[in-house]
C-alpha cells in the first residue's frame, strides 16, 4: 500500500465536481505512474468546510473558486505553507500573478495553471517547457470558446450577433451575463498569462488592450467569406520595436480577419487554438475544445500529476519588456459612399496623407450608393484611426467606415 | 559565473550542426532559466572524436547519428554511466526502446526523444506529461512530412505520384532514396513510439502494420476532392477489443481519407499534425512543420533544457496490451465495371455476403463502362479483403477494385 497524496479542493462548481469524479476514475493509473495514491482530502464549498484546515491537511490545493477574492488570499496562504497549488483561475493570475509566483518561489511550492488558458489545449506546458529555451516571437490565440462559437454560427447561418449569442446561451456555450466573454476581457486575461510565459516578462491584465465582438455584423462575416477570409476574436502577444528604441511587446485582443491558409482559420465552434511562432521552429499550433467542466478538470488533473513528480518552481522573469500601445497591422476597411465622380480620388488622398497603401479593392454598387471594401497593407493603428476620422468627415461618405484587422501568413 | 553543463554531440550532420548553432545563440537565456551555462563539450564525427571520452566528459549526450548501430551501443553506454541522453533517432527507439528505457531506469538517467516524432510538434511531452493521468483512446497522426508534401502537391496540381515525388526531391523534402518515407516505414517507427506512450504498453516497430503512398493515384485524389475528402498518410494507434476478449491495441500506418471537418484534414505541405483523443478532453490536435534541421535541433534543445531541470526517469510500462491485427474501418471503394444490367445486383450481393453496408454511392458513366465510387460503413479489414477478392472475380469488373480507408469524425 503506497502513501496517499492528499488534495484539497477549494470550490465545488462544475469543474470541482468533474475533477473529483475524474480523479476517482484515474487514481489507479496515477498511482502506477507516481507511486502515490491521490485522494480528495477536503472540499471547500460556499456553505461548508474550513479553508485553513483543508490547506493544513493537504499536499496540494486545487483552486477552482474563480474571481480574485478570497481565491488570492487562500492561494497565497497555501503557497506560503509550502503546499503546491493548481488553479484554473485566469482572473487571479492575470491580476495578481507576480505576487503568487513570488510566494511559490519563496516556499519552493509549485503553482500550476494549465487549466487557466485554452481549455484542454496544453499551451502553458508547451510554452514553459518545450519552448523554455526558444526565442518566441509571437503568439496568436483563439482563447475564448464562447466568442468563437458565436462568430462561427454567424458565419455559417448569416444570423445577426444577438441571435447567435442567444443560441450560444441556449446551448450552454455562453453565460446568462456574457459580458466577460463577448467584451474580450476573458481572452485578455488569458493573453496576459501567455505573454508572461512567452517573453519571460511581467504582464498584467491592465496592460492588455481589448475589443470584443459585440459590434461585429453579419455583413462583416459575409464580406470576409467573399474575400476568402474568416473572422475570429484573436489574442496577440508579440515582440515589437519600442518607439524609444530597444524592444517592447504588444498584447491585445480584437476581432481580426485570417487568410484561409492561417493555422487558426480552421478553428471553429467552441474550440480554442493557439499558434506560437519562433524562428527556429517556424510555428506550432495546438487546438482542442474550449473549457467545459470535464475538459478543465482534465487540465487540472494533468497539473496535479505533474506536481506529484518533483520539479523546480517558476523562475522569476528575467526580462522587463515595455508594452507598446501603437502597433502596425493590415486592415480590412469598408466604406459606404454616394456613387459619384471624385469619391475614389478623395478617399485615395486621405489614405495617401496617412501613408496608407491599398493591397486589394472591391467596389459593389447598390443604386446611387457604392460599397467599397479594401484590404490595406500594414499601417500603424494611430494612422489608421486618423484616416478613419478624415474619411468619416468626407461629404459622400454615408456611414462610419468599418475597420477590422487582417492577420496574414508570416511564412 | 555559474557552473557549465557539458553536452556531448554524437553525429555532425544537418541536425548536429544546427543544434550547435542554436545552443550558442540561446546559451544566455538557458543559463538564466536553469542556473547552468550549456556548452558543447565534444563532437563525434565519422572521422574524428573518441566516443568513450566524449561520454565520460559530458553531463548529457545528444545522439543524432541515426540508424541502430553504433547509436544503440553508445546510448546504452551513456545511460549506464548515468548520463542523460537526448535523441532524435526513431529507428533506435522503435526497435530497441525497451532496452534503452530499462537502462535509463536502472541508472536514473533521463532518456528524452521529442525530436524523434513529429518535427517540432511537442506530442511526446503532451502525451507523457500533460496527459500522463488521462485515458487515451486513440492517436491519429500525419507524422511524415515527405509523404504529406507529395500528397498535397498531387491534390493541388493533379500530378501523378512520380512527378510529385520528383518535385519533393528537387525541393529537399524527399531523399534521393525515398523508400523509408514513401513506404510508410518512417511513420510506422514513429507510431510505435507514440503508441507506447499513449497506452503505457511496449510496442515495437515489428508490430506496426504499414502501407505507403506509392500506389496512390491522381484519380484517388480527384475522387477524394469530389466527395469532400482529403487523402493523407495516417498513422493510427487505438484501443480495440481483443478477439479473445479483453482489451488490445492496433497500431498501423496507411493512406486514409479524412472528412473535411477532421482536425488533420487541413494539415498540408510538409507539416506534421497529431490528434489525441481521450474521453475527458475530447481531443487535442498539435501541428507544425515536419523535421528540418533547424526544427529538429529546436526539439532537441527543448529536451536538453528539460533534462537540465530535475525529473524522474521514464517509468516502466504498467500495461501489456496485445496487438490486434484485424480492425474495423470505414472504406472508400472504387470499382470499374461494364455498364450493363445486373452489375449492381452482383456487387450488392458480394457486399451483403460479407455483411458490408454502403453509406454513400456515386456512379459515373464513360461509354460502355461505369465507375462506381462508394463509402462503406465500418467493416473488419478481413471482411473487406474477402469482398475485394470476390468483386475482383466478377465477370463485369474491369480492373482490381481500389479500397482506401476513411476516417470519420468521432464527435
Amino acid at each position: 500500500m503506497s502513501d496517499s497524496f492528499r488534495i484539497g479542493v477549494l470550490g465545488h462548481g462544475t469543474v470541482g465536481s468533474a475533477f473529483a469524479r475524474l480523479l476517482e476514475d484515474r487514481a489507479g493509473a496515477i498511482e502506477a505512474l507516481t507511486g502515490r495514491r491521490p485522494e480528495v482530502g477536503g472540499v471547500l464549498t460556499r456553505s461548508r468546510g474550513d479553508a485553513a484546515e483543508i490547506i493544513e491537511g493537504s499536499d496540494l490545493i486545487v483552486e477552482v473558486l474563480g474571481g480574485t477574492e478570497p481565491a488570492r488570499e487562500l492561494v497565497l496562504s497555501a503557497l506560503s505553507a509550502g503546499k503546491h497549488v493548481v488553479t484554473a483561475n485566469k482572473q487571479l493570475l492575470s491580476r495578481h500573478g507576480d505576487e503568487l509566483w513570488a510566494a511559490a518561489r519563496e516556499s519552493g511550492a509549485q503553482l500550476r495553471f494549465e487549466a487557466a488558458v485554452g481549455g484542454v489545449v496544453p499551451v502553458i506546458r508547451v510554452l514553459s517547457e518545450s519552448l523554455a529555451g526558444a526565442h518566441v516571437e509571437r503568439v496568436h490565440g483563439i482563447v475564448n470558446g464562447t466568442t468563437n462559437f458565436i462568430l462561427t454560427r454567424m458565419a455559417e447561418t448569416g444570423a445577426p450577433y444577438a441571435d447567435a449569442l442567444a443560441e450560444a446561451q441556449r446551448l450552454g456555450f455562453a453565460e446568462a451575463d456574457p459580458t466577460d466573454d463577448v467584451s474580450g476581457a476573458d481572452a485578455a486575461a488569458k493573453m496576459a498569462i501567455l505573454a508572461r510565459l512567452a517573453f519571460d516578462t511581467p504582464v498584467s491584465f491592465d496592460e492588455v488592450g481589448y475589443e470584443g465582438i459585440e459590434q461585429v455584423t453579419a455583413d462583416d462575416l459575409a464580406y470576409a467569406a467573399s474575400l476568402g477570409l474568416s473572422l475570429k476574436l484573436i489574442g496577440t502577444a508579440e515582440r515589437v520595436p519600442h518607439p524609444d528604441g530597444g524592444e517592447g511587446i504588444s498584447v491585445r485582443v480584437h476581432p481580426a480577419f485570417l487568410y484561409g491558409g492561417h493555422p487558426l482559420a480552421s478553428c471553429g465552434g467552441s474550440f480554442n487554438a493557439v499558434t506560437i511562432e519562433s524562428p527556429a521552429i517556424t510555428e506550432i499550433t495546438i487546438s482542442g475544445p474550449g473549457a467545459g467542466g470535464s475538459q478543465t478538470a482534465s487540465a487540472v488533473l494533468g497539473d496535479v500529476v505533474a506536481a506529484m513528480q518533483p520539479r523546480r518552481p517558476t523562475p522569476e522573469p528575467s526580462q522587463r519588456l515595455p508594452i507598446v500601445a501603437d502597433v502596425t497591422a493590415a486592415y480590412y476597411l469598408h466604406v459606404e459612399v454616394d456613387d459619384r465622380p471624385g469619391v475614389l480620388a478623395e478617399l485615395a488622398q486621405v489614405l495617401g496623407l496617412q501613408a496608407i497603401s491599398v493591397k486589394s479593392f472591391v467596389q459593389e454598387g447598390q443604386g446611387s450608393q457604392a460599397q467599397l471594401s479594401m484590404v490595406l497593407h500594414p499601417v500603424l493603428e494611430s494612422r489608421l484611426t486618423a484616416a478613419i476620422e478624415l474619411i468619416d468627415g468626407l461629404e459622400p461618405v454615408r456611414s462610419r467606415p468599418r475597420a477590422i484587422r487582417v492577420i496574414e501568413e508570416q511564412f
